[in-house]
């Protein structure tokens, strides 16, 4: 079991602001599994992982793929009070899920470090 | 209502790191509310801020403060197999909650940028 974060790198958010929204997707994604598979991972100790993709594109093409799995997804967009334009996909989550199904969504991404 | 996760910047841990940390601390602390609280927050957007303290002691009297008004909190410490030693708290989770009783205890920190 884990969960993904992916990010939209082509934004280079701002420390806090890329936490709060990672923080978001990991939530929102979390509140789409069902309660098993929710109650695993946290027994599992909430596995996360954060990795990076290249544009808004891109973590649209994931979030097909991985809604086309049945995964948890939720793709957040900002509000644009800040930093960005309102409406920017600033990430997407998927999971918690079966960690082979996510990578085989998600495994030729690279980490966010 | 709003949730807040306090950062321990002391640490200066890199973007990917830091929002892993941020999350853990969001779904950790979220698993602490009671339910018609997480409702509540989830029925207002999730709001959810990011703030900074200047250390590992600053985070602690935080929790404690946090603990002592009944808040739902979470710290977390880094299993430590990367970026800093086993252990290391990195961030303080506190909420959801009464954004006011929030305010009382992290009203003075600083929004992490």
């Amino acid at each position: 079991m884990k969960q993904v974060i992916v990010v939209n790198e082509a934004l280079l958010l701002p420390r806090g602001k890329l936490a709060a929204q990672v923080a978001h997707a990991a939530v929102d994604a979390l509140t789409c599994a069902p309660a098993k598979i929710q109650q695993a991972w946290f027994a599992q100790g909430m596995p996360k992982i954060v990795l990076k993709a290249e544009s808004e594109a891109e973590l649209l093409q994931l979030e097909t793929l991985a809604r086309k799995a049945g995964l948890p997804v939720a793709l957040i967009q900002d509000a644009g009070h800040t930093v960005v334009k309102a409406g920017t996909i600033t990430c997407l989550g998927i999971g918690p899920a079966n960690a082979e199904a996510i990578d085989a969504i998600t495994g030729q991404l690279k980490l966010l470090k």
